[in-house]
């Protein structure tokens, strides 16, 4: 029998009518024929609520401490799942993470998964009792309770399909699955059937939120197929894998747009260009654990240039402060930052075959009067830093540009 | 450095107000020069809201999930707790059940405390940290999470006492202390300084609500010295201790009044006088895990006689049930219940050295008016079964006639 990974996140589970639900759906994949895993996430708000307890009794939690508080959550979400599974009379196991097997570093609040000891969870499935596993969590080797950071949830169900040996892992949301562009922004978006799990990876990266770039790459490494489909509808969703069997000439084309708005950028202006300088922003940046995106440097005048490079917004402030002293040291004159950008991305398996895509974005985004600020590249995605209020408008146009919504009409090949 | 071990219930951690506090006087405790271990029980009603959530997806939530869902409170109060101390500058850790090395067999709801491996704890304590240990509960050689049941927390606090070889280990409740009797019904009553265990286990068994008996057993096992005081006052409440240094001169006393409503009657009428009846209707009790307390039986007819029990008022349906289907077999006329009578009972280490005591006691009921239904007694105390509406005048005249209220001003031996 196969095994079948089911994650539901936060809106999915987020009362005891959801909850429910939830359990019906994972009970009737099971009575067609599954061992199904289920892999939950902290209902609604409940993260958010236990940040705010943590503040009332300390301005800065340690982060130990936060992330045992933060994994009740999950823990209170799976054991409820479980009992509503065997109010449904289906056998089922709430796990921790701990329990389950997750074995984590321990980097708390961003721990990553070092290795998954599924014995429990196979005992259980051997069984005929389906575990519902409390996602977003693991151990270290000192018992110690570690959170697995931003897309952990994600991350949890892929490595446990992965550990499981798995046929699939489903992802199971509040959306139908991936879109060529955000439905909010442009109203003629298609979903798509099937995407190379490459090409979600560069969506996910810049700013498709379906589904986080960890666990999209955690699929892709160990060639996991991933499917994401809503919680609340029987849609068959879109499926992620590596597809290695994709014609090359389905590939050679635009398959989504991904925008993201958290974007902010600092600006080193009039940087004597001396040797070693890159190397002294970036690596106070790195001490700091900010993360950089996109780097510019363009030479505007003899022996200066301007240096640029993008954070997160809520990293925007700190990356300031830090460049700052960097900057007078090297005799930079000035630091500033902007927060009215953001960045509009089209990803496709086939672009650097292409040479007429770069030039065809860029007309579309002029012909729709978007200013460019930057623009980077990588083998299957092109990017542009463009103004935030403009983001609507390009996803418009460039959705048209390339043929988009047509998607449902062309099909994909598979 | 003696290690010390403080417990603060729900009503002590009831907030963050509440949790900041109780941090405040761990870090003096430790200041003070004592190495501390925290144990904590779930902020205020925390434990009930979990139990709502879990009737909400199910009428009849599984054992275990119950205990993995409750342990969360625990876990939430314990983390508040250490990140506070944190905050006042201390070194703390918030450690679970499991990972303060509490070891328990698998009867979920009530499991009982197999072992504990002190190792962290130590571990912790050895660095200057102070461990805050989540109470309650534990963890079975499968890693699946267990509750231990009423009294849960301050066992939890005993035994690790015990397991850490602890000087002695504090109950801070909502209390002063342990008292004569229940001041809200006898308004002289008189905290006392110092209690032998078998006599507060006596009291604890029999309704007074200051201490689970179960812990208070676990520090007359071990000997382990225990004080009770208030979270809310810097008074020295009352030391419970084996006391084998008291003289028996001092022994030779009431030391408390104890007094408990939660009890129903079950009487099975006109039963036969055979063998093997009273095992029948027990064994019956047994095997539906009720807990029976005060049995009588008494010949009223040739051949005949009644059966009375007294269960706890949540069992008496049950117990009703249970028995009555053995009592048609077995050709008794009748069985019904009654949850208007209650018990009270005066405690002291020297009753049964003392024949003037049982006289005194039914002396004083009889004087105030009380009608005694049944008695039982064992060395150290003697209980009467009265109507409900008099146990406060009971309890009175019980108090003036062993002259209890004296207590503060003749001391104790000790």
């Amino acid at each position: 029998m196969a095994i079948l990974v089911q994650k539901y996140g936060g809106s999915s589970v987020a009362d005891a009518d959801c909850i429910q639900r939830v359990a019906e759906r994972i009970a009737e994949t099971a009575q067609a024929g599954h061992q199904v895993v289920g892999v939950v996430s902290a209902m609604g708000d409940t993260t958010d609520d236990l940040i705010a307890m943590a503040r009332q009794v300390s301005a800065d939690p340690s982060d130990r401490e936060l992330d045992l508080l933060l994994s009740t959550g999950e823990v209170i979400s799976c054991t409820l799942m479980a009992m509503a599974l065997r109010t449904l009379g289906r056998s089922a196991v709430a796990l921790t993470g701990p329990q389950a097997g997750i074995r984590t570093d321990a980097a708390f609040r961003q721990a990553q998964i070092v290795e998954i000891n599924p014995e429990r969870m196979l005992r259980e499935l051997e069984r005929g009792t389906i575990p519902i596993v409390a996602g977003f969590q693991g151990m270290t080797d000192d018992m110690d309770v570690t959170t697995l950071g931003r897309g952990g949830s994600d991350t949890t169900a892929v490595a446990v399909a992965v550990a499981l040996k798995a046929e699939y892992c489903e992802i199971n949301t509040d959306v139908e699955g991936v879109y060529t562009a955000d439905p909010r922004l442009v109203p003629d978006a298609c979903k798509l059937d099937v995407i190379r799990s490459d090409e979600m990876l560069e969506l996910a990266r810049h700013g498709a939120r379906v589904m986080h770039p960890r666990a999209v790459e955690l699929g892709d490494v160990y060639g996991m197929p991933v499917v994401v489909r809503s919680s609340f509808s029987t849609e068959p969703g879109t499926l992620i894998s590596r597809g290695d069997d994709m014609a090359l000439e389905a590939r050679q084309r635009v398959r989504g747009i991904a925008h993201d708005v958290d974007v902010g950028r600092v600006t080193i202006a009039a940087v004597p260009d001396r040797p070693g300088i890159a190397y002294a922003v970036f690596d106070a940046l790195a001490q700091a654990a900010i993360n950089v995106d996109i780097i510019v440097q363009d030479v505007d005048r003899e022996k200066e240039s301007n240096l640029s490079f993008t954070v997160g917004r809520d990293d925007l402030e700190k990356a300031v402060a830090v460049v700052r002293p960097v900057a007078a040291e090297v005799g930079a004159q000035d630091v500033h930052a902007s927060a009215d950008l953001a960045k509009i991305s089209i990803v496709g398996s086939g672009l650097s075959l292409g040479p007429g895509y770069a030039a065809r974005m860029f007309g579309a985004l002029a012909e729709a009067d978007v200013n460019i600020t930057s623009i980077t590249t990588s083998e299957i995605r092109i990017t542009c830093l463009i103004p935030e209020s403009d983001v609507p408008r390009a996803a418009r146009s460039l959705h048209a540009a390339f043929d988009l919504d047509e998607e449902s009409l062309t099909g994909v090949a598979s």
